[in-house]
């Protein structure tokens, strides 16, 4: 199930001619073998966003050569770019509290190498799943937060997280708010899965306020974290239906279904380069 | 396609001990052979809900009758109860303006006697469909509305209503906001058909909100008509998955296609005497 | 999230005037409070299915005498019927094999009692997840199957089964085929995940054969087994989208999604007695 | 609603370094706007395959001038190519029975312009619809079709497309079988909605069969007619949530909803030159 070894270059830039012609003729220049490529002009705004994955030995030098190489290309067309290498696992710092089934569905998919990425650690704000995630031979950070300690044990966070060299941070169904330095801090890093179809109920207890409008379905929505609450770009979002006989529990427990699910989903998009933030929005290269 | 003829019995009342024994007892009792029968106990209410199909003939008396003998089980139960005759269509009146696609749509199910009921007219403040509906056979109200004539318009819209004897009011994305007093003199007999997943994006251009959020989802829902917009009670919904490359007619027009959906489902509901209306939400035997 | 104590009646009958009455009135005689109930009147094959939850605790008597009492009227109807006690938590078997995904969401909604069951113990054809089990608590069997063994392996399974009082056995991604006198020793006890839309692909490498036909779907059931491979009475079904460029390797993945939902959600109608198999097909109460 | 004039490339060729540079600098020389591009690599084939609509104004020249130049590009690269003008409208013709879903939902997407196609005209079995094709201002052929005159009826369908200039045909729930011939003639041209998710139930009846089996959900499959009954290239496929309390004329009155999505959908998919077959399956640029 291993993809071969490629590079990811993402890019956006303001649109005009000659741009997919200017990046694939530099690849094709030097053997570049074009293994999946995604386009998409946003006309309102006038900006062009792409995403080439690339053969890595069909190309002759490494990826340091590439980005010098690409480096004038890329002024020439004022584009914002990176480059990736899908040898260089990324590495994932989860975020817990008590609700087991996002971090289930995580550490499934990761011990199959569906998810294929470092876990250098799981934190919890509880002990409730030190077991667990040891089981799997992962380090585990019981960080607790209180009323009053809010300041350090974020601090603690945020230098755990720059300890283990995580370049991605998930929030699955952790029930702590963020400070928002830290979101500051990293930002297109840091996922949330939220347990509602944003912008519909933000905030604290959305099934119960789902549950007293009447809904008939319910969602859960996979953002990158801001600053303003449940306020960021929207990766990923699902529902499912619910009727009148679904009490708020029935409600909590559908919709772990769907953030387990949307959460995976986001993640995997993140982790293959897939999403370009634009603005409060995203282009998703699925 | 046509179902026998049989009686539909809606109630509510608060929950007891003993409800489903006295009401099926009664039709035990009268050689009444039962079709279909739903249930629902809101246990936080305390409040029971059930509709049960009967056959005609299998009863030995007409409604009226059914209606007299079983007043006093009603009583005793202090249920709110309807009785319904399938063989006495509903009377129809459809509101539009220059949207065609919930029109064709009901249009279509009509022509097929899958929606069996009596259009007694169309109403539109402009004259777009008259044709087509014409051709139909169905009349054609044209009832021009403008900023300065709402309220002899609306006035119009009511007395045409009343005088054709509707007994359901649709809303097939017609673009005027009915007058308080309108929705009040028919409470859950209007239903509209509103083009966002609410309680998101509420009020105007509800595509071009969703398009600025950057939603990855979106939807209709089919709501009672209330004197406050948009605030009714849901009947159904439904979405449709879009993404960064739709552009806001793009999302018009996926739109369309889970408005008339939804509009179609909800209205099913509806005349069947499938919803119960408690509060401002409905519990809807499917 | 638990509910209050219930009994739960499940029952089929030839149809008839006055089955809910005789029923209903027998609960209510004795103070049954119902909590939920669902009808069906299969009216092609005149057969009445239904299935009440009352609560535990408003009658006066056991099941035991429950059973005593209304045995009279369940012959008199000429009932298949069964009483179950929400008290009495079901035993559910695993078997599974190399596949973690169905393994991994059952025993997180076990963990956080979703699932609401014991599982006395996970059987597995390999060592694989003995360590994943056993920190959960569960006993694991390893009972491998080779081309020679298999009949002592099966009647070690059956002998385990039979051993622990299992009630229900899962085959979670279990890639064996039970022989038809395991299966037929427990009809309507086994639950196997199918990595297909059934009756599409039966048999071997489903996503293969999906993806060499160019399907734009792919799906995944939950059925009882029966002698017959596949082709058992089905509870549920889903599916997913995929498209050009997804591989077969893929599909696999995806697949995993949908597999390993249908099988929990189909588990849990089982598990709550909303199932009731007729002939090769279900009734399901959700 | 309407799109900006373009052009629309489609092409598919071996796989090779270097095909993106070479298409893209073609049309970078020549001013070529890219509104939108979509490209895919089947690494299983070795085949690229690639669609790019060019802003039409931004080309110095026609599109017969355009493909005299871009020919020697076509043939270094061993590619199948064609390119369209959105300017010129495809000429659609529709096959219906009785059945008048399909009919009315396409017409409603006409009347709207959302269908941007001509139609030269309707054929059908039967003059059910004339008068409602005709209100539409759009000409109706009646070619009954009998045990004895399939022959001749097929060829008056046949020479009816021809001297309509028909360039797209689509059964719209039209209930014969076109011969051989007729399909062999205008491969990828003609549209079927099978009214069941197919491979499953192939053949008559189709709704009958699904009931039969007990499925849970039914299905329609839009597909590329082809002298193989029910077996030519999907285009794109849905599903609807079924029960067992839905009867054989419910699951048909279900079918409906979804077999004018997916017919609306895979047409709009064919129109806009988006779909590419390759042997028995297709690639689908959404």
């Amino acid at each position: 199930m291993q993809r071969q070894h490629h590079y990811t270059l993402s890019a956006s830039c303001p649109d005009r001619v000659g741009i997919v012609a200017k990046v694939a003729s530099f690849l094709a220049e030097h053997g570049g073998w074009i293994l999946e490529t995604a386009h998409h002009a946003d006309n309102e705004e006038g900006r062009y966003f792409m995403r080439i994955e690339v053969k890595a030995d069909s190309l002759p030098f490494m990826l340091s050569e590439f980005r010098e190489r690409f480096r004038p290309i890329g002024e020439a067309l004022e584009m914002r770019w990176k480059i990736t290498d899908s040898a260089v696992k990324k590495r994932l710092v989860i975020l817990v509290s008590k609700q087991e089934h996002c971090l289930y569905d995580l550490l499934s998919r990761w011990q199959s190498k569906e998810l294929d990425v470092e876990i250098p650690c799981v934190i919890s704000n509880h002990e409730d799943f030190r077991g667990f995630v040891e089981w799997h031979g992962i380090p585990f950070h019981h960080v607790p937060v209180t009323r009053d300690n809010k300041e350090q044990a974020f601090a603690e966070i945020h230098r755990i997280y720059e300890e283990v060299s995580g370049d991605t941070m998930v929030l699955a169904r952790y029930m702590q708010i963020l400070p928002p330095d830290l979101c500051s801090a990293f930002p297109g890093q840091i996922l949330n899965i939220h347990h509602s179809f944003l912008p519909s109920f933000v905030g604290a207890k959305p099934y119960h306020q789902a549950y007293a409008r009447g809904v008939k379905l319910i969602g859960a929505t996979c953002h990158y974290v801001t600053p303003d609450l449940d306020q960021g770009p929207i990766i990923d979002q699902d529902v499912i239906r619910v009727d009148h006989s679904d009490t708020p529990d029935d409600l909590v427990r559908y919709g772990k279904d769907i953030e387990k699910t949307v959460l995976a989903r986001s993640l995997r998009y993140h982790l293959e380069d897939r999403v370009i933030v634009h603005g409060n929005k995203t282009v998703v290269f699925r």
